[in-house]
């Protein structure tokens, strides 16, 4: 069938809009119509050309919310009609990682998807009779793809698309990683760095922890005013010091904090961040994804004493088993998510989405794909 | 009073077995005769120079076993008479770090002991009218020396000190690290990387946690035997391959180690041991202690993919609370620690331990101090 989408040819160049050709679902896949799609730094950051495994032209895009079209043989855990977000995380409920009960990082659809494949070796996508390659399993730049059953969490079809497409990614990623990762607890102190989707949602997920202590950190002050409607207590700028802002963060707090989150990407701030956990138990969460090749660095007298530096993807949630209650917790508005959604725009109008994010005007641009 | 006492005069040069003055305990101190002391390769640590916290003169050793003298104003806890062991790691039972119940890391005498002095500021050691300074709280190469109460662990006096003695450090920190740190459960994975005292102590601890997997790396084979007796089910030495160690391991384990140990103080062996750690849910633990400035690094990736990276002092063991349970194991023959003491020698021959350590011929060497 034919699907409008945003396809990126090349490294580094606009996506184009163009028609292209989507294959029927195989054993084990969904046809999916994607309504509405988040644009995330991830985007970005493969779009940039410094992802290592970034493949092109590939449709990206995998912070969205569909619904059900045509499913493949043997697919049983969703039909025609159903309401669903895309999974870059799969669970398939049967490897070893599904069923260690440590962990929300399947193996099922790794090797293929992290090639830009489905499970089978070949992509659903063509243009003009040439392969276009998948993306993070999920592909929600174009409105039809194509994606594992696994890799699908259905959702209640009341929720609003627009807002909880935002849980396929960035919301669920930093909710999850407060209660998830770190687990925090009631009176906790917290630092965030750096306020984008990601950040907010840490700040939301603190909040609902009835952390004590939330303190944020951005180069940005615009960011602050939500961030304090969100739950923030102390808002930083590390501008406004001449000393490193871990230095800062521990003299705030005596000794550090409980639980510290880098939500950026940056390894310098990585490293911030650790060094400002709390002497003899602080830990601090790297949510943000570094470039190719970089390394984070400290001293190893950080960890001896008492500090644990971890990280967290998809904020450890299983999605399609725990996606589904977030869900329902946005419907009740336990999850805050329309402040998130600064600007919608049509398909046609994507690349704004990306100008936006990098110069920091937004927070989640929304695209529609209803004309 | 007068004490025999081997002094570090000067970083790089050899002990000098001189006659010092030792000055009475004075409120909150306690005077001891140790009878016997390990020598560590912290010590050794420190003597070479690199030690940022190195003070000198001074007299060193922190790894010891003794007898309570005479008691300052105000100590109620141990008496003259009793048995004990000095821990350079204090527990004053009252500062925050020990009423969080989350760490071992007691601050009370914390910033005067990093400066070599008690904690009224100044040295109860002096010779020929200079002051001597201490070392990590302990100073237990003097025959008789004066450590704060909070410093001291009250043990069974049936014990045998020539081995309770390694309870004062390699030993504990060892199984402490098992115990407390990873929290080893039943069929977990473990590589143990560097087989000295701390290492071998790490191969008991994950065979009283009842491991499934106890793999070993140590460049240097000799070691291995021992390690067998105290657990190890496979030895590797990095030398056989001609690829990463952390790739030997991730492939003799098919996703890695449940939990790894560093017990070297070598910032790349730390790398091997983090990435050696299992995908989704590994952790690794360091023990050993880096050179001044040292820094440890590895790709982000490896956390975000959920290993988690830790250290530990002391094993995480709080000393005047749990020490003398260890040495009731140590009694029952439930820790071994016979087979750590691999040489003793009068005090007189201590710079003979030193020379074994660096030679790697020793596991401990114990001096006496009786004559």
């Amino acid at each position: 069938m034919k699907s409008r989408a945003a396809v990126a040819f090349a490294a580094g160049e606009p996506l184009q809009i163009v028609e292209i050709d989507v294959a029927p679902p195989k054993a084990g896949e969904v046809l999916i119509k994607i309504t509405h799609t988040g644009v995330c730094h991830t985007d970005a950051f493969t779009l940039s050309g410094d992802d290592p495994e970034g493949v092109f032209p590939a449709v990206l895009g995998h912070e969205g919310a569909g619904i059900v079209v045509e499913v493949g043989e043997g697919v049983t855990s969703v039909a025609p009609g159903d309401h669903v977000i895309p999974l870059y995380t799969a669970e398939c409920k049967e490897c070893l990682f599904c069923k260690s009960g440590k962990t929300n990082l399947c193996v099922a659809v790794r090797a293929t998807q992290g090639k830009g494949v489905m499970p089978d070796g070949t992509t659903r996508f063509s243009y003009n009779g040439e392969p276009i390659y998948h993306y993070m399993g999920c592909s929600t730049f174009s409105e039809y793809t194509v994606v594992a059953e696994v890799s699908l969490a259905k959702v209640n079809p009341e929720a609003n698309p627009e807002q909880v497409c935002l849980l396929g990614c960035g919301v669920t990623t930093g909710i999850g990683a407060v209660h998830n990762t770190a687990k925090v607890q009631e009176g906790d102190s917290v630092a965030v760095f750096g306020l984008g989707g990601i950040g907010l949602a840490v700040v939301q997920g603190a909040r609902q922890a009835k952390a004590g202590r939330i303190i944020v950190v951005d180069t940005n002050p615009d960011k602050f005013e939500l961030a304090k409607q969100f739950g923030a207590t102390d808002c930083v700028n590390p501008k406004d010091y001449d000393k490193p802002i871990q230095q800062v963060i521990v003299e705030m707090t005596d000794w550090g904090v409980d639980h510290s989150f880098e939500c950026i990407g940056n390894v310098n701030v990585m490293r911030s961040a650790l060094e400002s956990a709390h002497r003899g138990w602080g830990q601090s969460v790297i949510i943000g994804v570094a470039g190719a090749g970089q390394e984070v660095s400290t001293r190893p007298f950080q960890l001896v004493t008492g500090r644990t530096w971890k990280g967290t993807a998809f904020g450890g949630v299983k999605g399609r088993s725990q996606l589904p209650k977030m869900v329902e917790d946005a419907m009740k508005g336990e999850i805050e998510l329309a402040p998130f959604v600064t600007h919608t725009m049509p398909l046609e109008q994507i690349n704004e989405a990306f100008e936006l994010m990098h110069e920091g005007k937004s927070i989640r641009s929304v695209v529609h794909f209803s004309e």
